[in-house]
């Protein structure tokens, strides 16, 4: 029942820092956490989980990959679930231990900066989306969501489990950009478009809040401002949809 | 109390459709819903609404507009509301009678289709990126979310109020294909990158269902299958940054 107790827990931000761990839940993002380098604590499990042949074959992965299962009733698990209509399984996870001074970045690198970024969905497709385009890396700056919240694990769609993202601060980015010559493209709706490949550099791409857009400390930090051409009298492009045509357009 | 009745009833598709009117809910919505020409029939409005001076300003606006108000207590604005934190003004208006048969097209229209689309928060995204490139019209066919539902209304961020998008069938859209000269381009994961401008001619974009991609109907009507190429291993984009990719790339 311990593990009931800890995936409670794991719904607040504070718990997750503390503990080192984090909930995926539902059955294609534990799938992807099969699949990927990151250790699984624990599972619960509800009988919703082998109403399906996708279901059970994941209950027998668990179980071949050595991860405790506790089995509870419905009532149990929606008390630790955060989605509406629950599958039946989720998993208490290590979180990865990632520190930006360590990044092995190449000569063309191309980095993510979340500047602030709030909503936990965009995060989750701006994190899928960053490892469909091959970015090196993704850093959530302060105030950006807690990436291991379960809604952002959820959108990510197994994205964090083997992409590098990570929560930095904006010392810490300074150094990653001396040593590594990062440059800094800030996203903004008045910024000049991306007409021609980049040069063979490191760029590093920050996108602001949804709606306050980039905060002070990216603004003093941006070598040049990028932007996409919108039809006029309408307001803006979302996040995600932006930094994925950005990204597009920088894939080195 | 007959718009409290009204409200809560539309919260159901079958009820939006037998009404013609669906209900948008919000500050920011209501504001861009002002601003358009769609007739508003109604607002109902709680205390929370002017606790800010935006949300003050808001109900002038709409007193000078000659929309009738209806003042309610917070418990029944929560029981019409759509929202998880209302901001305590929600507007009833009219769904524009929008005719695929008697859209105007120009000779190098671009059209997004909407083909299974399920996620009302993806449906609000697409549509919102499509105003912002200047698409002519988005039809949603059979199987996509419906329009004028809450989440869809909200998360288009008014993109559906000035926007030309209606529901349509695959009959209609052959006539609109072959009246207007249009091309069906059909986004999938296997299809080929648009490496170039396209020429002067008119373009569908067909994009399909989050999980299972383009229908049998989708497939029989593509020209050409396009697609946007993505590092080995990741499955694959979020519908609305793979259609933002296309149609920026698509753009006369």
């Amino acid at each position: 029942v311990k593990l009931l107790t800890v995936a409670r827990d794991l719904k607040r931000r504070r718990a997750r820092e503390r503990n080192t761990r984090f909930v995926a839940e539902g059955v294609r993002t534990v799938e992807e956490l099969l699949r990927s380098p990151l250790h699984a604590d624990g599972a619960l499990v509800s009988s919703t989980l082998t109403s399906t042949p996708r279901g059970t074959a994941l209950l027998e992965s668990l179980r071949a990959a050595g991860v405790p299962v506790l089995e509870v009733d419905e009532h149990d698990f929606a008390s630790a679930s955060t989605t509406e209509s629950p599958q039946g399984i989720l998993v208490v996870a290590d979180i990865p231990q990632r520190d930006p001074a360590q990044l092995a970045l190449g000569n063309t690198a191309r980095v993510l900066v979340l500047d602030g970024v709030q909503d936990p969905g965009n995060v989750g497709t701006l994190l899928r989306t960053a490892a469909a385009f091959g970015v090196d890396a993704t850093l959530a700056m302060p105030d950006t969501v807690d990436l291991w919240n379960a809604k952002v694990v959820r959108s990510a769609m197994g994205a964090l489990f083997r992409h590098q993202a990570l929560a930095c601060e904006w010392e810490a980015f300074d150094a990653l950009r001396a040593v590594h010559r990062v440059e800094c493209w800030a996203a903004d709706a008045s910024g000049e478009p991306i007409d021609r490949r980049p040069e063979m550099h490191s760029i590093a791409l920050i996108v602001g809040n949804e709606g306050g857009g980039l905060s002070r400390e990216a603004r003093a930090r941006a070598d040049r401002r990028v932007g996409i051409p919108i039809a006029p009298g309408v307001e803006s492009l979302n996040v995600a949809v932006a930094a994925g045509i950005l990204l597009y357009q920088l894939r080195p």
